[in-house]
């Protein structure tokens, strides 16, 4: 079966949503964070410290993947899931986010066939269509596909985003048409920058190819924080209920919050296990630096009453100590920390609306969160 | 308490014996291998993954905690153990092994008094006396401490060697002197290179002194096999059966095997994790390097029967793909093989002793090991 999404209610005063996404390898609530396994493997930990910090789904890189091993190999060791002994949901992105992050300009041509590009590791000529795209993530075999878009900078002009965003429609219908497994749910990717009218356009031609759940795309993309949730409640008053909404590349805990606030179900962004292995974790009191000597003999753990692995079992003096002479372990500890920071959150939000005050948590946690870090 | 050491048991026809070591931190048997801690980590391991491969007691390095973070601020995290969230034994080296191998001939000064050097991380000026070894060891709080000695290179002139030996039998002495950790073992530890005489009077004047335990040290500093082994023989035929007998920075399979045969019960070395993070692997057939493509495609464990987290979950394509990738998870998942590696041969070994078949399982081990590794 592809996913089943299930809208179980939304907030009194907000547009945030509860809701459950039941796929072939178990169900999980929504709002949820998912980790990012980039290449298979979310960076430093194993599944079980995914499943331990509550991860109901994880993300993984089609472009990646693709490249190395290759998607024949991930398929030949019964997909993704058995690869790297994941048991739960997966998503695939389409690849377009990482040509246009990864591939400089000038080594890259955009046409109507697809994107013409030279590998990030080696040089060597690429050409990624969004037949292609979905071919590779039929084979990866993950639970949810994405369709292939262009994923512009920001900003560009309104005549370059009208061309893409139609470009990008087109690119849909060609992926739809060519996706063909029966276990896999393919999302459409809403596009269009900070333009009103483009964002609508994109939204209504979308969804009227009836995917089984939206994205909304070209975000993060170097856009300001308001104009980013403009741009999602341009797209979003357009998306039907009953499908799933996801908001791709954003996990910071305010954007979080502003997401789940318009109407989004799920997030993912590699933020949590990237400042981890720079030394970095998030607190309810906003993010706390291990490369700083002041938690050099402090024998708390990262955060009070946290109940990941890492706060369970480790002191700040130590996590300062693996940092400090840059010992794989640290990272991994902040990672699990990180998270469980962020799917924490996410109970938290889902508490909220089943008890319909999303909007004073939101307010309460912003104030903590935003209070001087000189606190700690 | 200080440990307590049993000897069970001697095999029948070589000085290989089975026995027992008793600490406040648990029970274990020997022989062992002791996983290195260098930092007070097992690079990229938590201590439930070293738990889980049998591992009896673990290493930490005495030079390294000292530079950084500092004694001072272990202690004041509860020690050790409690600062690692390691709660079974924990032997502590001297520092002498680092200061040698280091720190450059040039930028240290060996007196009666100590060494004078300059630290590997800043140049800044230190010195190391064996009252601050120990000094440092007892507020580490490990279960078992070393003596501070000089561990020179391989070859070193007679005369050289002979004025070592006699300064490290009085650091030696001035170490008892000071140390002061009632929950702490001190072993004594014997040098005198490849000079039979010279190991017979350090191996005799060490243990008139009444050390918990004894080490057979400067082995693994340049010199070849044969004369590896000849040292532990002429170290160890002076040693008091009933105290434990620790060769220290050997790991290789092999030499394992070589240090049981002579009466050695206990083990440490980097060898397992060091190897796993340049993606390779000991297998019984010898060792196999990730780094090679004919892995790629190949959907079976790193080694097909070993009771390891790895090789329960993880097929050598995917092993393959994270060392190709250089991801962390995969230095992770082959430190977990190689360490379980060691521990499951010396379970072999204590199995074997204890049926008086060492020889004979010595001798199937190597034939094993070193076949042709074309079979893989």
């Amino acid at each position: 079966m592809k996913i089943q999404y299930t809208l179980l209610k939304t907030d009194k005063d907000t547009k945030a949503r509860l809701g459950k996404i039941k796929t072939n390898y178990g169900t999980f609530d929504t709002p949820m964070f998912m980790p990012v396994g980039t290449r298979a493997t979310v960076k430093s930990l194993a599944p079980e410290e995914l499943k331990e910090a509550g991860s109901g789904i994880i993300l993984a890189n089609t472009y990646h993947l693709w490249l190395r091993p290759g998607e024949d190999i991930v398929a030949k060791c019964g997909g993704l899931h058995k690869f790297m002994n994941w048991d739960g949901p997966i998503l695939t992105d389409c690849g377009g986010f990482q040509v246009f992050s990864l591939i400089k300009n000038k080594e890259k041509d955009i046409t109507e066939e697809g994107v013409y590009f030279k590998s990030h590791i080696d040089g060597a000529k690429l050409f990624l269509t969004p037949e292609k795209s979905i071919e590779i993530q039929n084979k990866l075999d993950s639970d949810i596909a994405m369709s292939f878009d262009e994923c512009p900078p920001y900003p560009v002009s309104y005549e370059y985003m009208k061309k893409s965003v139609e470009r990008t429609l087109r690119w849909a219908a060609r992926g739809k048409k060519v996706h063909n497994n029966p276990n896999q749910a393919l999302f459409g990717i809403v596009q269009g920058g900070e333009f009103k009218d483009l964002r609508e356009y994109s939204c209504k031609e979308t969804v009227k190819m009836d995917f089984d759940g939206y994205s909304i795309g070209g975000t993060s993309v170097g856009e300001d924080k308001p104009t980013m949730y403009q741009m999602i409640e341009d797209g979003i008053r357009y998306l039907p209920e009953d499908k799933v909404r996801y908001l791709m590349g954003v996990g910071d805990p305010i954007d979080i919050l502003e997401g789940v606030e318009r109407g989004i179900d799920i997030f993912d962004c590699v933020l949590p296990t990237r400042i981890a292995r720079h030394g970095q974790a998030f607190t309810h009191h906003g993010k706390i630096n291990f490369n700083n000597a002041q938690y050099k003999e402090d024998t708390r753990p990262v955060e009070e009453g946290c109940d990941c692995y890492c706060c369970k079992n480790y002191s700040r003096a130590y996590i300062r100590h693996l940092i400090s002479v840059d010992e794989m372990l640290g990272g991994r500890l902040l990672s699990i920390h990180n998270i469980r920071f962020l799917i924490h959150l996410t109970e938290e939000i889902r508490k909220a609306i089943e008890e319909d005050r999303f909007a004073s948590f939101k307010e309460q946690f912003l104030r903590e969160y935003q209070s001087s870090k000189s606190f700690f």
